[in-house]
C-alpha cells in the first residue's frame, strides 16, 4: 500500500465544488470514479482545500492509498486519459503513509479576479467577477494591509463554519491590477468557509468607495458576520497552490 | 436610415464561425436575429472579420442600417440585454452611410495563443492550444521576421480561398513568451483564408526544431500551400481588433 498525492487543476463552472454530494457531480466524485477505474481498487480520495462550487483551481492537492504497480509519477498521465478536460491532474508523486492535506502545516494561495470595465468580455466570464463601476486599488491595498496576519477572522466568515477556530494567519494579502484585470492574492495558513470570498467582497465595497480602508479594524473586532462585506461570487475565485511546510519529510523516495 | 458600427467580442467555442450558415448557429445570425428583435426592423449585419468556428474576438466589427430612435451609442447596452453571454457588444456607434468594414483600408490584430507546458489547464483549454513539446521562440521570431512586409502569401493561405491576390502586407509579427504562455501577434492589412492559423502552424514547426527559420523564404516563393506548415487549430485563434484608417472620415457627429 501506498499514499499518492496528486496536484489538480480544474474548471470549477460545471460542478457542485469538491466535495462528494448526494446529488451533484463533483470534482471529488469524478477522481473517486476515474482512478477506481484505472487501478481496479474502490479510491476515495481526500483533498486539501474543498472548493466551492463555481471555483477553480491550478492546484489542489489530494491523497488516496493504492497497491497499484503503476509508477507514482505516471498515475497523472494514465488517469489524465479518462478524466473530462475539465479536470487535469498535474502531478502525482507518492508521499509518506500518515501524509494527511488538511492535517500538516501548509501555505495556502488563493487568487479572486476581477474584471473591472464597462463592458463583460466573452472570454473571461468564468473565471473573472465583472464589475464595471470604478475600483481604487490603493484603497484596497490599504484596507488588505489590516487583515495580513494573524486575527480572528469571525466576521469574515460564512455563519455555516463549523470550525473550532476562527483565528487564522495571513502571510500577505496583495491587490494588483494589470489594465482591466484586478486580482486578490492571498496566502495564509488555511481559510475558513467563504473567508477568501467575503474578504473579496469587502475589499470591492471598499474599492467602490462604499465603505472606508480603516473600516476593516472594526470589521474584525466586531466578531460578526454581518460587520463585513457580501460574498463575492464564486466564480471570481481560483485556488492556486499549496505549500506544505518540511516537504522533505513528506515526499517518498525523492 | 443610418450606418450603425459594432465592435463584438465573443468566444467562438459554440458557434460555426461568423457567418451565416444554413445549418449551424453563427456570430452573425445570432446578431441579425438579436438586433432585428431589439429594433423591430429585418436586419442584416455586415461583419469585417469572417472568423472560422472556434475562433474567439475581442473586437471584430460589424455594420448595419437601421431607422431606430435608440441612440447609436446605446445599442450595444440594449442588444447585450438580449445576447447569450458568449457574445458581447463593446461599443456601437453611428459612421457614415458609405462605410463598409471590409473595404475600407485596415490594419487588422490576430493573436495566436500556445500554451507550452508538460499539462494542459482547464482554464485555458478554449482559447490556447496546448503544445508540450518545448518551443524556442527566438527561433519563431527570427521566422515571423522573414514573414514582415508584402508578400505574395499564397502558401499560407487554404486552397479554397476565393480571394483574387494572395499578396498581402504583414506589419508586424511579434512571438512572445510570457511564462508558459507564447502568444504570436500579427497586424497585417488584411489576412487570407486560415494565413494566421498556417502562420502559426508553421512558426510552431519552427520553434520545436521540425523546420528552420530560414525555410521560411523557400516557402514563400513556393508559391503552393504544400510548402508552408500544417493549419493550426482554430481555438488558439482570437481577433483582437481593426483599426481604421482615416477614422476621422468614418465615424459621424464626432
Amino acid at each position: 500500500m501506498k499514499r499518492i498525492m496528486l496536484v489538480v487543476a480544474y474548471e470549477g463552472t460545471n460542478y457542485c465544488g469538491w466535495q462528494v454530494q448526494p446529488n451533484g457531480v463533483t470534482i471529488e466524485g469524478v477522481l473517486n470514479e476515474k482512478l477506481s477505474e484505472l487501478l481496479g481498487e474502490s479510491i476515495l480520495v481526500t483533498g486539501a482545500s474543498r472548493t466551492d462550487s463555481g471555483v477553480h483551481s491550478y492546484g489542489n492537492v489530494a491523497v488516496f492509498d493504492t497497491d497499484t504497480r503503476i509508477p507514482a509519477e505516471k498515475i497523472a498521465y494514465a488517469v489524465n486519459q479518462r478524466l473530462p478536460e475539465d479536470i487535469v491532474v498535474q502531478r502525482s508523486l507518492e508521499v509518506v503513509s500518515d501524509f494527511h492535506p488538511r492535517h500538516c502545516n501548509s501555505k495556502k494561495t488563493y487568487e479572486y479576479r476581477i474584471l473591472n470595465r464597462k463592458m463583460p468580455l466573452p472570454m473571461l466570464r468564468r473565471d473573472t467577477y465583472f464589475y464595471h463601476y470604478p475600483l481604487d486599488v490603493s484603497a484596497m491595498q490599504q484596507a488588505a494591509d489590516i487583515l495580513v496576519g494573524e486575527h480572528d477572522f469571525k466576521s469574515f466568515c460564512s455563519t455555516a463554519t463549523t470550525a473550532e477556530t476562527t483565528v487564522r494567519t495571513i502571510y500577505s494579502l496583495d491587490v494588483t491590477r494589470e489594465g482591466e484585470l484586478i486580482t486578490i492574492c492571498v496566502t495564509g495558513s488555511g481559510f475558513l468557509y467563504n473567508m477568501v470570498r467575503i474578504i473579496a467582497g469587502t475589499l470591492i465595497q471598499i474599492g467602490a468607495g462604499i465603505r472606508k480602508p480603516e473600516e476593516i479594524r472594526a470589521m474584525l473586532t466586531a466578531c460578526d458576520r454581518s460587520a463585513a462585506g457580501p460574498t463575492a461570487p464564486a466564480h471570481g475565485l481560483t485556488m492556486i497552490g499549496i505549500e506544505y511546510e518540511n516537504v522533505e519529510n513528506i515526499l517518498k523516495n525523492c
